[in-house]
């Protein structure tokens, strides 16, 4: 036996219950589904890669090597649990070089991440990517933004608006405000606190970072140019349309924004210029899913054009997005999801158990799951079960009803009660 | 960049591409469908575990252990990846001693085990379990069989066959031909190799025990008793009956068989009383599914009422099954499945881009994966990537087509084309 203070999930880690669970598949059948229709294909790599790839150049770099579970294994080779699903694609790429390009993947899978725990943040947690590979077309970005869209859609999601921005525009903005070529990336990583922090707390970080407090302040205006896509990038390119990064990155989104009202739903797109994210490591267009402003991000993406280069020591275009399984889940549980449970098969007695395992057969031939006793209890206790796992119909069969040929449906929640004939009771369950 | 020869994955650890995720993606589908026919919740568990979970008593045992992926982490705990998918069930029902008994539950999960490596056999693969935990009844069991074959049927299968055997039988059997006590173990062993060395090669291993040639010959003859199940068990009774397990164990398989038969397909089941697996864990009817005798088992499972008690230090029964995802996937890849790869629409030219769009925004309305050139490439360059990713229909948009309203629908296949309307060529592609 084990020791019981030594029974429970490895710190940071948890189960995931099955009213969980139901939400969570219902959940990913329909990203795979929305996936499939944009043409992206499955891959599933190990949850252990070399440490020589996850720690190549182009990988994630140090901070999250710090945060990866490795060890050495019996054969003295170092491994390390992946700790997202970009570095395998690169790895998997580079290992089949004569892939037809664009490569179009999408991949669902654990990534795990030795960090701090707190509410919310697991140690473990579930990722689903779709990403285009081997181009550099605006399209490539406006599929993968439309794609997004279109999860939402498919999820149920009404309230959600996908902010759009452009590594670019950001970089111009920078130099526009007068902040110094060597702060860029301190700029950076300020504005990348944006949304945790507050801009008071940001304007703090610039001066800590010696940036002039003017600059600062004129950064933050043009971050919170606001208003129609159309009207934002105008007033955008107005300001920084003189230097050739802004210009460029306003056309990009010019782009992307043209072509996603072909392939998709325009209205859910939004330009935000204080968006930003990942600054190391996006090179274009990048985006964020917000759902009515209440939780953080659902999902989160953009142009990579450098990461899987760098990888392979050649260049190829990438775009992608990745998906909070978790934080997609919390929503759904709260506002959208009814849970499915079938049906449970009750015995009166002993006498009736055949009729209960026909009728069970029957309904599952019908494609409602069904249940029944295998602990010989009375009916009481039979009705107690089904209850306790929440299940919403209970099918009654005793002498009586079997006599008649029909069966007892009593609707849990309602307290209903109906005699009706199996045919009749399927029909009745599948329209709830 | 990474040194190319570090580009790969760890030993024994493989990706799985595109062409062959399709065929799982389908399976996975269909064995949860079946698994929540029957009343199974899914449940998910960390693929890490504490060592001291991993290494209690009444899990894998010593031998599994030493197959174990472990390290300690920055914590000082030591964690080992999850080599099965029983012991974390049986840790969550410690963890959770509340939760309503029988408790149902699947689990479709990746597990690692650091065996030798050899053709077909990773140090990584999926498994996917059903399992009722606290019920004694036969009834439990002949859900567990049922729904085994239940799920063959839902991929497709035709050919093929579950294999019954009781542990309580093969004690007796192995008692009856005067195997002594002391050497049950040791028999047990040998039998379990049955399948795959033959039986000259178990003879060997009984002298090696040293167990009497004739005890030997006698058991290999009680082992192979064949026949409907009914005659067979009949058979084992004349023989064993005397014997309290053997009675019990023949009255279990009766039970059982009489059960499923209600619940399912009887025609599917057969007694073999040569099928011996894990003596050491299965307490009751074990089984396995065998699909036309050509590959090895392609799931297994049985009766365990010891080890979650072991685990938990009280008593509670259990039986369930568990699918070799990999061996079935191989089976469906070559039988039965064709890929759907949807459809690539080209532009003839960059003036048609904009139909080329809205044709794949209705395509993918209509349910079907649809995709199109991202790079500028020419029609001729754009049907030979549709054709190298094994998409079976293009549609050609040009001008001509434009102005009829219309596209062509080419079938790669066949090499067939027709002019349509874009509603016509859905119905078409839907068609096959």
């Amino acid at each position: 036996m084990a020791s019981p203070e030594a029974i429970s999930t490895p710190r940071g880690m948890r189960d995931i219950k099955p009213e969980e669970m139901d939400v969570r598949e219902r959940m990913l059948d329909g990203i795979r589904r929305v996936f499939r229709l944009y043409g992206f294909q499955p891959l599933e790599t190990p949850a252990l890669e070399s440490w020589e790839v996850l720690s190549a150049k182009g990988a994630g770099g140090a901070e999250i090597l710090n945060e990866t579970y490795n060890f050495e294994d019996r054969g003295g080779r170092r491994l390390g649990m992946r700790y997202d699903l970009t570095v395998p694609l690169a790895r998997f790429i580079a290992m089949n070089p004569s892939i037809p390009l664009p490569f179009r993947r999408y991949q669902i899978g654990g990534v795990w991440r030795y960090g701090d725990v707190a509410k919310g943040r697991f140690r473990e947690f579930l990722q689903a990517d779709a990403d285009i590979v081997g181009s550099e077309s605006m399209l490539a970005d406006a599929e993968i933004a439309a794609c997004a869209v279109d999860v939402f859609v498919e999820l149920g999601f009404k309230e959600f608006m996908v902010r759009l921005n452009d590594r670019k525009i950001l970089s111009a903005m920078i130099r526009f405000a007068g902040i110094e070529e060597s702060k860029v990336d301190d700029a950076f990583r300020a504005i990348d606190k944006l949304e945790k922090i507050g801009e008071e707390k940001v304007f703090g970080e610039f001066s800590q970072r010696r940036i002039p407090k003017e600059a600062g302040k004129k950064l933050m205006e043009l971050l919170s140019i606001k208003g129609e896509p159309d009207e934002a990038l105008k007033e955008a390119e107005r300001l920084i349309g003189g230097i050739t990064e802004g210009r460029e990155g306003i056309e990009e989104l010019r782009k992307l924004l043209a072509c996603a009202g072909k392939i998709g739903r325009e209205e859910y797109f939004k330009v935000d210029f204080s968006l930003a994210r990942g600054m190391e490591y996006y090179t274009g267009p990048i985006f964020e899913v917000f759902f009515s402003g209440k939780v953080g991000s659902l999902a989160g993406g953009g142009r990579y054009d450098r990461m899987i280069g760098l990888f392979l020591g050649k260049d190829i275009p990438a775009t992608g997005i990745s998906f909070g399984i978790d934080r997609i889940a919390e929503v759904m549980a709260k506002e959208y999801v009814k849970s499915e449970r079938g049906v449970f098969v009750a015995g009166v007695d002993e006498s009736c158990s055949d009729e209960v395992l026909k009728a069970a057969k029957k309904f599952r031939g019908g494609g409602i799951p069904a249940m029944f006793d295998l602990r010989g209890r009375s009916l009481g206790k039979q009705l107690n079960y089904a209850n306790s796992l929440k299940i919403p119909f209970v099918v009654i069969i005793g002498k009586e009803e079997m006599k008649q040929g029909k069966v007892k449906l009593r609707n849990f929640e309602s307290g209903e009660e109906k005699l009706v004939s199996l045919e009749e009771c399927i029909e009745l369950i599948k329209s709830g």
